[in-house]
C-alpha cells in the first residue's frame, strides 16, 4: 500500500478523491489537509465518511507531509498549488495537481489568463494528464497536471477529428454545460440553492473562461497547428456532470457512420471512453459517479456540420477519477485500478 | 367580457392558459375540453384551480362549442388541431392555435416534417404569431399560429441581426436548452422524475427536430433569403424555461456595444422583450412565470463570432402567454392586457 | 394609490412583496431599502424586476422614509426590525412587520427564545396577523406582526380542532417540511446548491426551533389553555412550500367525514383556505406561488389518531402574501385585493 | 465465483443490484430477466452498464434459469414473485426476494393488505432479512424476504428502544419521507418530472400504506407484544433516500445522552449502522449510494417525547444493498463483501 496525502481535502474534488481511494487496493490516504478546518476529523466536514475515514485534517506543511506519505494529490485553488508543489517534488514525491497551475506549457499564457507563475521552470516537466493521449509520458512523469473538467470533455470529444485532419480547426464551437459542483464549495450567493435551482444560464460568454487556453493548447497539438475556439459554458441545476456539444465543419463530406467508425478505432481498447453507436447520444446521468467519458457523433445532413456530444462526471473523469488514473500510471499500477465502478443510476 | 374556450385543456399549456386568463380582465374561460377527462371538473385534473375554476371538462364538439363562446384557443397535439380548427373558423371564431398545424406556409414542408396537411388552403391565411414582428397582420387575422417554444426564443434572438444583414445567414448554429414541461404531460418513461432528474442530455441531434422548419421559415423571411441552421435541443432538469445560445458570423467587424445598441433600437418600446446591457446575460430563472424574452449579446473577441443568448419561459412567452398576447391583438384589446405580471423568483 | 416602503428588500420575502405589489391596484412601491446594496437599482439585485421596477435601493432612514410613504412593510431580520418599527409607528405609519419581533405577547418569552426586547411596550398593541382568526383586530391595528411561515401552516391546520375542543391539546405533534427559500438569502455553506440538492434532513430536532413559542401562543389561545407541542422542521430540496403533517388524539371517537365537515364550516367563506374533500390531501406544488392554504384531514382507523396535512407557499401565505392581506385589512381595502392569483404549475 | 440471476432486472432495484454486484468479488451476474425487454442487452435498457454488462435480458423461465445459476435475486412486483420463487427453491437455489411476498409471517395478514397468497406454506421458512436483528437465521435460510425500504429505516430506528422496553409501544408515530425511485420505473403520470419536481406531498395518509403490516410485525416481535403504529409516507423531489422521523413516549424519564449510549451499545460492531453523536442528525445525502443506515436520537425537553431520525438510501440499504448483505450471509461469505463503499457526495 502506498501512503497518500490529499492536500486541500475540504472541497468536492477532495471528498471525491477520498471516496475513490477508500476502495482502492493500493493507495491508503493517511494525510488530509485543510487550512480552515485543521484539527477536525475529515468526517466532521464530510459526514459521508463517518466511521470509515475519520483522520484529522492537518495544516498544510509540505515538508512534514512529504516525510510521511509516498504520493500527493494537490486539490488546492490555483496559485495555492504552485506555492507547495515544488516542495513535494523536491522531496521526491509523485504529484498529481488538480489545479490549473501546471496545465499550460507557456508561462506567458498562464500569466495572461491567471497571474504571474511562481515556478515556470516546472511547466516543461509537467505532463498534461489525459491518459488516452499521453499514457507513456504520464508513466514517466513526477508531476502531472490534471486536466480541467471542461477540457477533458472537449479534448476527448475532438481528438479523433483533429488528429485525423478531418475538420477545419478554425471552425470549432463548444457549447458546454456543467453541474453546480464545478463551481466548488465556497459559500457564494450565486451558488445558493434558490439561486441555481430551476434556472439555466450561460456564463463567461464571449470567450473569457479560463479553461479556454488549456483546451486550445491541447487541440492545437492534436491538429498540428494553432487554433482558436468559441467556448460558452452554462450552469445546469444538477450536482454533477458535464455535457459538451461541439460543432465543427468537416474538410470533406463525411457520414455519421464513418465518423463513428473513426472514433471507435481511435478509442479502441480504452477502458473509460465509450463511443456510442450511430444515432445514440450521451447523457450525464449515464456516467454519473463513474470515470467514463461517453461520446456520440453525427453529421447534420442539412448543413453538413459535424456534431459531437461528450459527457463526463466532472468530479470523476473531470477531476478526481482522472487524477487517480494518472497516479496509477505514475506508480506503475494498472491504469484502471480502483476505478472500474459503474455509474450510479438513478 | 369575451367568452373563451380552451380546446385541449388537460396539458401544461392548457393549465397555463387557465392561470393567465383567470386574471385577465376581458376574457372569461367558459369552456374547457379534454377527451380523456370529459365530465370531471378541470380542478380535478389540476388541483391548483380548485375553488377558482371548477367548470367541467367537455368533449370536443366544435359546433356546439362555437355556439357558446366568442374566441377559441386550441391546445391540441398537431393533427388533432387541424381536424377542428376549420370548423371554429367557419363559425366565425377567432382562433389561436398552439399546435404546429398552421405555422408553416408551405404544405409540402409540413408534409415532410409532420404528415399530409388536411386543410392546406388555410396556411396562407394563418398568421405566424410573433407580435414583435407581425403585430398588424395579427390584428387582422382570424387564425393565428402560435409559434413553437424554441422558435420564439430563436427568432426573437436573431431578428435584429438577420433583418439588419449583419451576419452570414448560413452561419447560424443554435444550441437550445429546454425545461421538461416542453415535453408535455404524457406518461412516458423518458420523462419520469428519476429518468430526467440530475441529468442533462441532447436529443434530436443532427438537425431532426420539428421546430427547425418554422425557425428557418421565419429567419429566411427576416434575412431575405433562404437559410438553413444547425439546431440542437437539450433537456434541462427543471420544469420551465428555454435558453438558446446562438452562434453566428458577422459580415463585418462589429463590437458588443454596437450590437446591444442595435438590439435596443430594434426592440425599443416592446413590452415583453428585454435587451440586457452589455456584459449581462439572461437566465431562465429571471423570466420564469412571465411573458418576457430576455436577450444578451456579445462578440467573442478571439474568434470574431457573435453570440446571442435568449431566455423565455416556454409555457408563457413560448406558448400560453404569447397566445394571449396574440388573442389580445386579434380582439382589439391592449396587447399587454392580463400579461403584465412579474417573474416568480425564486 | 398608497405609497409603500419595503424596508429590507434584498431578501426573498422582499422580492416576493415586490412581485405581488406590482400587480396590486392600490399600492405602489416607491421606496425599497437595503444596507448592503444601497444605491443600486433593485432590479440589479433581482433581475426579474428589470424594466418594471428599477427604483434604487436606499439606506434605511426611518424618519426620511416615513416622510414619503403611506405604509411600511419591514422585511428585516429579527432585532433589526424592532430597532426601526417604533419610529415608523411614531410617524403614524401602518406597519406590517415580517420579522419575529412583535409576534410574541410576552417579552420574557421573546427574551428566552431570541434576546432582550427593545420595545416590549409595543407587544400588547401588535396584532398577530392571521386574518382568518383575527380579522377585526387587524383592521384596527397600526402594527401587525406577520406570522412565521411554519406557524401559519400549523395554526390554520389546527384551529378548527383546538377551538372546537375536539382533540387533546397535549397530544399535538407537528412534523413540518420546508423548501429552501425559508432559510433566506444569506451566503452560507449549508444552503449551497450541492449541499441541499438530492438530500432531505431534519433540523432543530428536539424542540428548539424559534417558531415554537408563537405556535404555542396561538394554539393555546385557540384551545383556551396552555399547551406544548413537539415540532420538528425538515428541509426539502425545492425552492418554495411548507407542508405540515400534524398528529393529535381526538377526545372522543370521530370520523374523517365529521372532521372535514367541521373544517369546511370553520373556514366557510374564507378566500384563501381550501379544505379538501375527504380522502384528498394537499401538495405544496398545488399552492406554489399563491396565497392559498390547502388542508386535508383524516382519522387513522387503526390507531384512532387524527392527522391533518396543511400546505402553503412559505413566501406567499407564509410571508409576503399574508403581509399584503394584512395591509389590505389595515387600509380598509378588500382583503383579497391583489392576491387572487392562481398557483403556478408546473 | 457464484453465478447469479437477477429476475426482474429492468427496474431501479435491478440496475442497483447490477451496479453493486459488478464490483462484488464472489458473485457474477450471468442471467437477467425482463418480460418487456427480453432479447435486448440489459445495457440497452440501462445505458450506464454499456461496455461492462451487456448480457441479454431473458424471459423468466425458472427451471431453465435454475439450471445455469447458483443463486437468485427476485426483483419482481409482489404476486409475480410468489409465482416463481417456489420453483427456484425446489431447484435448490438460495433466493433473496425483494418483493413483499414473503415478508409477512401470517398469510391472512398478507391477504388483507395484498391478495390471497399462493404458497403460504413458505411463509414460515422465509426469514425477514434484517441482518442486524436476525443474522444467524439468515445464514441458515434458503429464502430471505428482503425488507421494504420504509420498514428498514423504521425497524432499525426503533429496535433499541422497543427491545429495551424503553418506550410505550402504543405511542409510535412514524413520519416517513422517500425519494421518487421508491415509486418504481413504471410510466405513470404521477411520477412525471413536472408532477413531482418542486413539490412535496403526503400519500397513503391515514394508515393505508402496505409497508405497515411488516413494520408492525417486526416491531411487535421486538417489543414482545402486539402494537400498532401511525405511519405517514411522503414523496420528496429527489431520486434516492428515505428519512423517517419517529416520535414515541418513553416509559420513564430519559436523557438524550442515555439514549445515544443505548443505541451505540445495541449497534456496537454493526458495519452498516452509524449511530450519530448526541445533537447530530442524519441526512439522506450522507448515505446516498451506500449501504449505511444513519440514526440520530434525542429527547424533546419540553414535551418529554423521544425523537428518532433514521436515514437510508432506499435503493441500497432499503433494497439492493441489503439484498446482497443477506445473500452474502446465506452463502457463507463475509457480510460486508462488495458493500463497503462510501456514499456519493455531492
Amino acid at each position: 500500500m502506498l501512503k497518500v496525502a490529499i492536500v486541500g481535502a475540504s472541497g468536492y474534488t477532495g471528498v471525491e478523491l477520498l471516496r475513490i481511494l477508500y476502495a482502492h487496493p493500493e493507495f491508503a490516504v493517511t494525510c488530509v489537509t485543510s487550512e480552515q478546518s485543521a484539527g477536525r476529523p475529515v468526517s466532521d466536514v464530510f459526514p459521508t465518511l463517518r466511521g470509515r475515514i475519520d483522520i484529522p485534517l492537518e495544516n498544510l506543511e509540505p515538508v512534514g507531509i512529504s516525510g510521511k506519505v509516498d504520493v500527493v494529490f494537490t486539490a488546492l485553488p490555483h496559485k495555492a498549488a504552485m506555492e507547495v508543489v515544488p516542495t513535494f517534488l523536491k522531496m521526491g514525491k509523485n504529484v498529481v495537481d488538480l489545479s490549473a497551475d501546471y496545465r499550460l506549457r507557456d508561462a506567458e499564457v498562464y500569466g495572461r489568463w491567471y497571474e504571474k507563475h511562481l515556478n515556470p521552470e516546472l511547466l516543461q516537466d509537467a505532463v498534461y494528464g489525459i491518459p488516452e493521449l499521453r499514457r507513456d509520458l504520464i508513466r514517466e512523469a513526477s508531476l502531472v497536471a490534471n486536466p480541467g473538467c471542461y477540457p477533458t470533455s472537449v479534448i476527448l470529444g475532438l481528438a479523433p477529428l483533429l488528429s485525423g485532419k478531418l475538420v477545419d480547426p478554425g471552425s470549432v464551437i463548444v457549447d458546454a454545460k456543467s453541474g453546480v459542483s464545478g463551481a466548488g464549495r465556497g459559500a457564494k450567493l450565486d451558488y445558493l440553492y434558490c439561486e441555481v435551482n430551476e434556472g439555466f444560464r450561460a456564463y463567461a460568454v464571449g470567450g473569457t473562461h479560463r479553461h479556454i487556453p488549456e483546451i486550445e493548447q491541447e487541440l492545437s497539438l492534436l491538429a498540428g497547428s494553432e487554433l482558436a475556439i468559441s467556448f460558452t459554458p452554462h450552469l445546469v441545476p444538477m450536482d454533477r456532470g458535464i455535457l459538451s456539444t461541439i460543432y465543427t465543419n468537416p474538410l470533406s463530406k463525411v457520414t455519421a457512420a464513418e465518423l463513428v467508425a473513426r472514433y471507435q478505432e481511435f478509442y479502441d481498447g480504452e477502458p473509460f471512453v465509450r463511443v456510442l453507436p450511430e444515432g445514440v447520444f450521451p447523457s450525464t446521468a449515464q456516467v454519473r459517479g463513474s470515470n467514463f467519458c461517453d461520446i456520440g457523433i453525427t453529421v447534420d445532413q442539412r448543413t453538413g456540420r459535424v456534431i459531437v456530444v461528450s459527457a463526463i462526471d466532472n468530479l470523476v473523469k473531470g477531476a478526481s477519477g482522472q487524477a487517480v488514473q494518472n497516479m496509477n500510471l505514475m506508480c506503475g499500477l494498472p491504469e484502471t485500478l480502483g476505478l472500474d465502478f459503474l455509474p450510479v443510476f438513478p
